[in-house]
């Protein structure tokens, strides 16, 4: 699986997903073709789904919030008779590269739980329907759903059947899920997890597992019902105009960079290394969110959040060996603070909530990135409120200190804003500064008082905002050896390293399936027992079951 | 490595540990035997240590707490010059089985827990004093105690050196500690664990790496003032006479079953599982806990315990291939109580509170063991109190409905005491009552109001303190069917499995080490660039360095 994945669709491109407008309420469909598999060698049977099914999902789910104010509730069903989603596709699994299957499921994982942040973001809720067989990855679409409703017939149910049928984990949310977000009894859990043909009818919602079961006859009705009365309590705009996400501007050139038009992305295949440089913004801020709108997707705040998750995406599937991503800014510090301020006193105004909440959305989406991430701050550069948010997302940060001969650059400071209190929540639901500081948490307080204000390195270090603050003689040297060095260790004991010290802490939910889910699905993705020649995968299909290793671990 | 793995030691056979009393404080010395590995192939060189030296630890923090009631402060020290502790021992783990790297770690993880655990329930301190180097594993053994004391010399340093240098994480806690315990700002963590050499003198003090810098002249003096001052604020008895903890009578018979004086583990190779019975008490129970306490390590609940812990682990590390552990008891119900009850109405007895919190450990140790774990409630058992918790910590339980044929005994009844709603927290800090009810908090309510009263089946079922309740006819073979099929899945998943759904709710940092750390580690465990031909662990000490694939995943 060599091809370059773009994480760029839109919906005149859509091969899986079709969606009915229908005033507040979205139906959408899924319907995915057999022929549309993103590599050769498998088809997308039974609603089957693999990394292009859910690269068109987050995309319409995306779409749903900013072209689709009017929208506030999503209904999702399937589009097949009889079934509602066979969860992935198995064949592809079994084919996949480690590295492709762990970074699949991370993107799926992250898109399940867009459909959770429209609702606590942005009162848009995700209503699942479920008619037909509603397998694994199938019924974990449901399960990242508000609202499960089950039709009751003779073959319509939920099922978790990946570990007696597969030998791997539900791992796209679903163990977690059923015990912490539906909180079904743990043994009823454990019973669920080893029923091949999962629960239908009464069981079904007797253990939690859906929050209404309706008579067949009367299960488009209702569902419409419940469409409506969710969207009685939203509180998204009725009568405000979308804003259209254009085909984003963008450039690759032979070495793998890629240029946008406020972010670069550039490879050094020879260190193993990828710099990204996000640039300020060219002019002044709007005056008003009604000017920002009328801009839309080219809107600076928006199209730079953009092109950075894009860059992220590409980089994370399609550049496994560039182990170390480097952050940089440059710009005019105030111009860019403007630019955020705009959006942080509009809060009320749907599309500035918008903005704000896709930004958090990113910056999770950094964390958690299995590469090491550093920033540099150098002179010249525009730290401050939504950017400075990078630095406490980073591995480590290095920052300029004085004068350098011959940079006549202003002088680097980090600047923070109201924003790093509150508006960029991590995944553990603290700040990245109450995280940084766990142990000191009245240095949060400290720092509440120098918003605004610039702080250059020696201010910025003492406040323990920086790793390191280096003058003109050392910068040069400090900075390549600790490259150099970051590009000597083993890349697996990197992501380990950085998956735990990343998230100090408490744990939630979100935290929980990244952490402790994701890292017991990676283990067994390494298993013989499921990927080895004669493991579940590779059995799956052949009339034969995986032959086991039955030591326990 | 197949030899057999005896978790019984005793001071007499100590090779690796020393120790010094002096009053209300212990002097504990490390002082590896390079010749007294476990196994052949490599020597405890520079205080490494491998699964033999922690078995010792283990024995001699459990008999500071039972056989010395008088000990307040244990300061934790090297008797080697230079070196305080080199961390697991390398050759070791580049030589053994994953199984086996796993549940080493996992039982050092546990013994490292109750350090802790001797302050929180007990008022026993550990101090680490630290001369030498510190480094790995050796670290992590501080970190585990309340307070870190480092002599200010130019060789003393602390170290995480696992990533740099071998390719695997410090995961025995230590990524873990140094975030949530220490409350080291995330970016300095990611500094400290990348440098081989670590960190010494003021930085370790700043980096709250350590909790004192002490001159090297003084180091000894500080120390025992130190150890003195945290002995005048502990809760424990100077006058108490400690309880010796007396060799278990143990039988081994051919086919791997062990026969204990209540406990009988009984081992079905065919079918791969294990069935452990416990006896209820032969006797009443003691009058007094002066009355217990003459008794000694004879007294029911503590030989019982004892006998339980050791059969628990004898099966983790000694038999792989026994997927599936069946809980069973037989006894009188009352008679149990009365015992359990004796120790529930003198917890201000420092022996009544030391079995408890034992009890305690132990039932962690269940929830954290990878095997399929079933509790069978026959007619004639005796789940009652501490009893009746293995009900909630198993996977899943049957029960007996109404009489069956051709048997006499007692008509089966579960009967909650005061202790499942308090005296055992899981690693989570809930009772597994408040865990298996997270979505029903009312019923736990509920459940207090029916303590002492014996829930026959269809009671036990209606409050869902069961998972099925069957009677004579289906009784044989559901059970039956539900073995043959856990006995057909793969080990691997239900070991992911059950590490994700035996732990819904909150995590605390005992249940990250064990969940978010472990999993990521085990999963590095897996990875040719630390365990592979030329990866990190076989390398080691040849001069060369791992060949790393340096893909990302």
């Amino acid at each position: 699986m060599t091809k370059v994945i773009d994480f760029q669709t839109d919906p005149s491109k859509y091969r899986h997903w079709r969606i009915e407008y229908d005033g507040e309420i979205a139906n959408l469909y899924m319907d995915v073709d057999e022929q549309g598999g993103l590599f050769e060698g498998y088809e997308l049977k039974l609603n089957s789904y693999d990394l292009g099914v859910d690269i068109e999902l987050a995309d319409v789910v995306q779409r749903f919030r900013f072209e689709h104010p009017e929208v506030k509730t999503v209904v999702m069903q399937s589009a097949k008779e009889k079934v509602f989603c066979a969860g992935a596709n198995i064949r592809m699994l079994g084919g996949a590269a480690h590295a492709h299957k762990v970074n699949f499921c991370k993107f799926t994982n992250e898109t399940r739980n867009t459909f959770e942040a429209a609702e606590t973001d942005s009162g848009q809720t995700y209503i699942c329907a479920v008619k037909g067989s509603c397998a694994g990855g199938g019924y974990e679409l449901a399960l990242a759903c508000n609202y499960i409703m089950l039709t009751n017939d003779s073959t319509s149910a939920v099922a978790l059947p990946e570990v007696p049928l597969l030998a791997v984990l539900p791992g796209t949310g679903g163990l977690t899920r059923i015990t912490d977000k539906r909180k079904m009894r743990r043994d009823l859990a454990d019973v669920f997890c080893s029923l091949e043909e999962g629960v239908k009818g009464n069981r079904a919602k007797d253990w939690k597992l859906v929050d209404e079961l309706i008579p067949n006859s009367k299960f488009d009705e209702v569902v419409r019902e419940r469409a409506k009365e969710f969207a009685l309590k939203s509180s998204r705009p009725s009568d405000a105009k979308g804003v259209e996400l254009t085909p984003l501007d963008r450039q690759f050139t032979e070495d793998g960079s890629v240029s946008y038009s406020s972010v670069d992305v550039a490879v050094d295949r020879t260190n193993k290394r990828v710099t990204i440089t996000i640039s300020g913004p060219d002019t002044d801020a709007h005056a008003s969110m009604d000017a920002f709108h009328s801009q839309g997707a080219d809107a600076y705040m928006l199209r730079m959040a953009r092109e950075l998750d894009d860059a992220i995406l590409h980089l994370r599937l399609n550049e496994m060996e560039l182990g170390l991503i480097v952050f940089k800014t440059q710009g005019d510090p105030k111009r860019m603070q403007a630019h955020e301020d705009l959006l942080l006193n509009s809060k009320d105004h749907w599309l500035a909530n918008e903005v704000l909440q896709y930004w958090k959305r990113i910056l999770k989406r950094i964390d958690l990135t299995s590469r090491s991430l550093v920033a540099l701050v150098e002179h010249g550069s525009c730290f401050t409120g939504v950017l400075a948010e990078l630095l406490f997302s980073v591995d480590r940060s290095y920052m300029m200190e004085d004068e350098f001969e011959g940079d006549n650059r202003e002088i680097c400071a980090i600047t923070l804003s109201a924003s790093n209190f509150e508006q960029y929540p991590m995944s553990n639901d603290l700040t990245r500064l109450q995280t940084r500081f766990l142990g000191d948490p009245d240095t949060v307080d400290t720092l509440k008082g120098k918003v605004g204000e610039p702080l250059e390195a020696a201010n910025a270090s003492a406040l323990g905002l920086i790793t390191y603050t280096l003058d003109d003689i050392d910068w040069e040297d400090e900075i390549r050896i600790f490259m150099e060095e970051r590009a000597s260790f083993s890349p697996d004991a990197m992501t380990a390293m950085e998956a735990n010290l990343r998230f100090p802490g408490p744990e939630t939910m979100e935290t929980r399936i990244f952490g402790r889910l994701t890292a017991w699905q990676n283990w067994v993705f390494q298993r013989p027992n499921a990927v080895g020649e004669e493991g579940a995968l590779q059995s799956y299909g052949t009339g034969r079951r995986g032959k086991y290793n039955m030591g326990r671990v």
